[in-house]
């Protein structure tokens, strides 16, 4: 599988210059010690972020193109590698925040250093290869930016203050009305061709496109909302065996888990939650997030026997069939984060559309929260991962892993595609991550 | 999903003699010792195997048939109870290994006390919801008796004395010469159709009959040898990166694994492999076992990279197709352990064909070693649990599992299918599991 | 420091036999199954103990002694050495519950071939050194008899079925009316000398005899009673910081204590304690049992603030001091288990003297429980370990140990002396272990 | 036990302001990221020492004493409280690096706003209580200034890069010749008086000053080398068992141990020692440090064994009785930090006194490393931690700690005395800490 791009150079060094931007606007609010702190293993600091995907276009990017190559620090090669073994030793990630020195100037020196020879590189009309590769530097980019926000918030989150990151931009959807129960979009079964097609930036693992046999089914034209996953908790889902997977009893049992993440009960009103705009109350109408896979899964076998119906997580050919077909791309384009200083940080209802609907759409199918699916992230048939060491980049998680389809209100524009998978572990519930049902017919 | 039988009560009391016996059989060779102790958590002492599947027949057969069901002991209720919520609580299961009382002799008068009233109920004409728990229950009961023989190696392979469960019933495969490299079971893709269907037994996760699209590939037609896992290891396949999954990858460093399990280095001669009969030499024609998925994925990418051609473990339904339509049934019935007295309790080197073969034929499918696949374990289209407590028997693990095909020499004769969907977390290597590869055409 | 022994050989032959013969008395009420599981890492199975006092015989006697000496079995040499680096090797210590071979026949045969190797040796002259060697032995044996009954209780308490090692020999203490506050033992400080003296046996630890200067204080002539124990725990004692130790108070919310091992609450009557007799009712006049040294220092403390006196734990010289000078030895001889299958295996209530006492009387000094003291386990000036093997004996094991002083009704008798030394880590509470108090005058 | 004062408010505001700029030199070298982040569970943020010891002063001496008290932040209670039960809750240890906010320069703020109410307090004629607490305030910043710098070591010795945190202010102990071999302060026995007194402060731990009677002995007349160690090490010290406490040698096989915290081996010239100046060779000269107890016992068992002489470390009492006795305080006061922006921050080589000396002297006494003792830290003889809150200062931590005396480079110089008790568990190695020899006479 070869990477490919068909973008002029010109266009990139724009796309690379707004995308360095948008990382360096997310840092902006934090201090140096915000920057710094890894919460957990599995998250990292923001200076990491900043650090690491300037280490993707230096080692991916200038190495291999520029003449007599010399890294800016040698240390960095190994220091901001994540997890790429054909580019040598790895920096240990649990300890990714005990790297007080380069500090923060020093990164940003590091960005800014590359990002000249990167675009140097770009006016000297290089490779196609290197094109390519910078392509994918600006998506690598993109997917650490949403990270930026889910770690920082994991870790404004350990801080009992309860810091905010940035005021809320407006009132919020607090008092939005809980929307009507959802439509199901139908469908009678069949083969469909699943994955990435045509000449537009994918990442191998949407590829190759490939025929799928889909059994009849429908599927939810919104996402659950934290109202109806507060009625769950309130029903004792909690507590109840009967709708978990058995790891996901265990989970719950060891960790004794009584609610979502960044919830916190409040006696006189019921659930406040976390947001990177501070504490807000519980906004029953917008779509519920910081689920695993484990109660996505239980929500699901909840409303199941409450509906009488077959109501269960989509697969990832389900929810791209439907995507792709049920005109869920709104009018205006890909939604996501497009500007951090302004944006909501947290997920808002959905609003009514504005008029009549020709067909019937996959609501929210991009931009509100990463969709939990019933698929376990595997390769396509006929999968190749990319050349050399970018051929690490998705191939090798390819086991215990579950896909989440769409994209979340902290994906940055332009980023995510209907194709495109997203993949956690099933305990994850830092992501922004919730669900929708489907139904067997 | 309703479970049902069609075998009739007498036909049924034979079987359930049969198999109980087979039980016993097993356990003939230990200790009270023996029998007791848990090596660690994932496996169990053979007498709780013992009386977890009397319970088994005594809370699912007896409880709701007997007029006037009274427990045999009440505590055995929640002391050999495995992992039914629906039943009530559980004896945790890292401490199986403690509860020396009941001795084993109370659990051999527990089995002849559950045995009888079966006998009783069988000749009593039950109601067909019976007649389908009791064929459950069997087939429950031979599942845990290949258990009894991974757990029991696992315990005796933990002792430096290196104990002989019971001596080798003859030479063994250790001077067979390699077998030539495998041929190929070509198939040019399209629909099929997977699972279970007709009339005889099957567990739930096998079913409903589904359509599946597959892509052009072919398999192997015998399995990986253990002289050619050799090969992988003498070449550093331990200590590569590049062929390894992440999660592999990590898993070999934490642990610092050098070779499979219960091979032991031998400076004069190589290897020497621990098995139920004692320490033997590495017989090279005979299929490599106690892989575990990483193992068996890495095997793979290190064959593709030595061979240029697109090596993968198969996929389930590639495997079910094959098998089903290759002859992968040998002419005397499906293979199996019959007398753990005088079989053979570990694989051998698969004998040359006798005559000339009409088809091409997918050799060693069953009766040898479970063959890991590359599909997650999880639902069917339209899968439904069974109803009641039987429901937690599969649905429940449908999460980080990997399904296995096949069976294994251990696996007690009439008791898999072809549809059969065995399932292990990726790092599980104490059970008899293998790998046959696939490729892409 | 060198090893001596005065006792004949023909002395030490009885000696040997009868202490001998104990140690199967003790095992003789349990299954095979029961002598061979190990409950936690710090405990050891029967078996275990059973083969690894005869290892000590043995390696440390017949080996130096014996010409041409063979071992019984080669392996045994590394299987049941317990701690001994200058023997060689030593099977891990968590694991020796997983040696199901040898079996109980083979260890029992081990004895036997041992013992009549030991008698054999004795009946031929034998140096002083293996004389000394020999009654080192003996006392090791009878330290390993007490661990069995500890071990072997912790194991059964792991039962739901709460296994009933022996069935009480009476109706027991459950009865008797609490004693009255304890006398108090004064004495006026000053110079005294410490540690063993004298031609009779003593580990090596307790040597040194030396000077030490006491302040005043006084000890009190009675343990502390279950009863007295029990109304710390009804008055929240278990949930006041106030009272521990701050590595005590981290131990009481990481594992939530609540009570002592081995007491559960009854709704209907207060509390029930496991006993070796089975479940028992909470016998208040008898001396409290199972408390880690964080348990005992904290009931100190709170005895303290509402005694408005200054109680504390007496160091082991005020101990030994006391012990020696207030005639705590009963006038019938050490007290101590004596015969297995008639003594009561839990300590009883104090009765009441017969007659008028010319002295004070350090009342319960030996063979109720052992109590814990205020001393750190450290080197008597001057001390040196033994000569060779047995220098591993007791000297490596003086960091992070706290002394416990006089003996239990689980201890043999003739084992204990006033000058001996019993250590264990600060949180273990499986031994038969209780606290005296001592107060600053 | 009462805490008292007999300094002035004057003396004592000067004191305050000069102890309180000095830890605000120790962090000025730092960015806030560096003062940000836990190494370990163990080590403390610089940040947080900095708040830390402002809330003590808030709670312990503000609170109680200033008028209509109102807290700086009323978060702050919880957030700085390091174990003081009595105060109420904590935030958990090992997640005091997960505060970013309040940010350093938050911090800084209120350290200054409590300064100035400090200051304002002393101008008011306090209580005598007042200033005891005070007083303590300032020895408690102190204790914690030596800790800014071993915590603020271990963070930046996780860095591959090996930061500096501030250049060596010269050539360094690393050319220095080894010393000769140590002289020997003898002590014929008998009994001494141990502990605090007199009117100047000393912590509650110190107190009250008793007898204690000692055995012949010597103590070296100076401190174990690196190049002494070294020699232990290249004679394979850490790999043979013979010289190690069981728990020690448990530590060194489990952390596979090979050499002290912070030597890194250097093919070409031997050692390199991460110091807070950098990587610098290993002098052999100076004072070995960043030893646990084990590795400073296992030192004296193999010097004892090599010199054939009783050597061990020596008991707290003989320390100090020989501290006090044998002229150990240089002319010119009691050494320590006293300039962070210009001292060494590492020991040196002893200097060669200048003339002839009247009395035998414990030569680095105090001012080099801490020296590990034989004795377990615990209550003297009448102890009574000291009344309310800062009662929990340091009774409660008298189990499984081993007191170490002295001072080190880094000990603010006023701190320590002679009768000072420091103490750390036996595995602690990040502190400054060595060790001295003493010899059975």
């Amino acid at each position: 599988m070869s990477l490919t791009t068909q973008t002029t150079p010109s266009q990139l060094a724009d796309r690379f210059a707004a995308v360095r931007a948008l990382s360096l606007a997310l840092a902006a609010p934090l201090s140096e010690a915000d920057t710094q702190v890894q919460s957990m293993p599995d998250a990292s600091p923001t200076k990491w972020h900043l650090a690491h995907t300037t280490w993707f276009f230096e080692t991916m990017v200038l190495e291999p193109a520029e003449p007599g190559f010399r890294p800016h620090h040698p240390a960095f090669r190994v220091l901001f590698n994540s997890y790429y073994h054909a580019v040598g030793e790895q920096h240990a990630r649990p300890q990714r925040g005990l790297i007080t020195r380069p500090g923060l100037a020093e990164v940003l020196a590091y960005r800014a250093a590359v990002d000249a020879r990167v675009l140097t590189l770009l006016a000297r009309n290089p490779s196609p290869d290197t094109l390519a590769l910078l392509t994918l530097g600006l998506h690598h980019e993109q997917q650490h930016q949403e990270l930026v926000l889910t770690d920082l918030k994991h870790l404004l989150a350990c801080n009992p203050l309860r810091p905010v990151y940035r005021p809320a931009p407006g009132r919020g959807a607090g008092a939005a009305p809980p929307p009507p129960p959802p439509g199901w979009i139908e469908w009678g079964g069949g083969a469909v061709d699943i994955g990435h097609a045509g000449a537009g930036f994918a990442f191998d693992n949407e590829t190759p496109r490939h025929r799928h046999w889909l059994a009849p089914h429908a599927l939810a034209d919104r996402l659950v909302t934290q109202g109806e996953f507060a009625a769950f908790v309130a029903e004792g889902g909690y507590r109840d065996a009967r709708w978990w997977l058995s790891a996901g009893w265990d989970w719950v049992c060891s960790q004794q888990v009584r609610a979502p993440l960044y919830w916190q009960a409040d006696g006189a009103t019921g659930w406040q939650v976390f947001t990177l705009h501070g504490l807000q109350p519980l906004a029953a109408a917008a779509p519920a997030l910081h689920l695993n896979l484990y109660e996505a899964d239980a929500y699901a076998r909840w409303a199941a026997a409450h509906s009488g119906r077959a109501l269960r997580l989509p697969t990832e050919a389900e929810w791209e069939h439907a995507a792709v077909n049920a005109s869920a791309e709104p009018p205006a384009g890909a939604p996501g984060l497009q500007d951090p200083a302004s944006d909501w940080l947290h997920p808002q209802a959905a609003r009514a559309e504005a008029g009549p609907q020709a067909l019937p759409r996959l609501g929210q199918a991009r931009g509100a929260v990463w969709q939990w699916t019933a698929s376990a992230y595997s390769a396509y048939p006929g999968y190749r991962p990319w050349q050399g060491a970018v051929g690490e980049y998705n191939g090798k998680f390819m086991v215990d892993q579950t896909v989440l389809r769409g994209s979340s209100f902290a994906t940055p524009r332009g980023h995510a595609r209907l194709s495109y998978r997203n993949f956690f572990p099933a305990q994850a519930r830092w992501q922004f991550s919730g669900l929708r049902l489907a139904c067997d017919l």
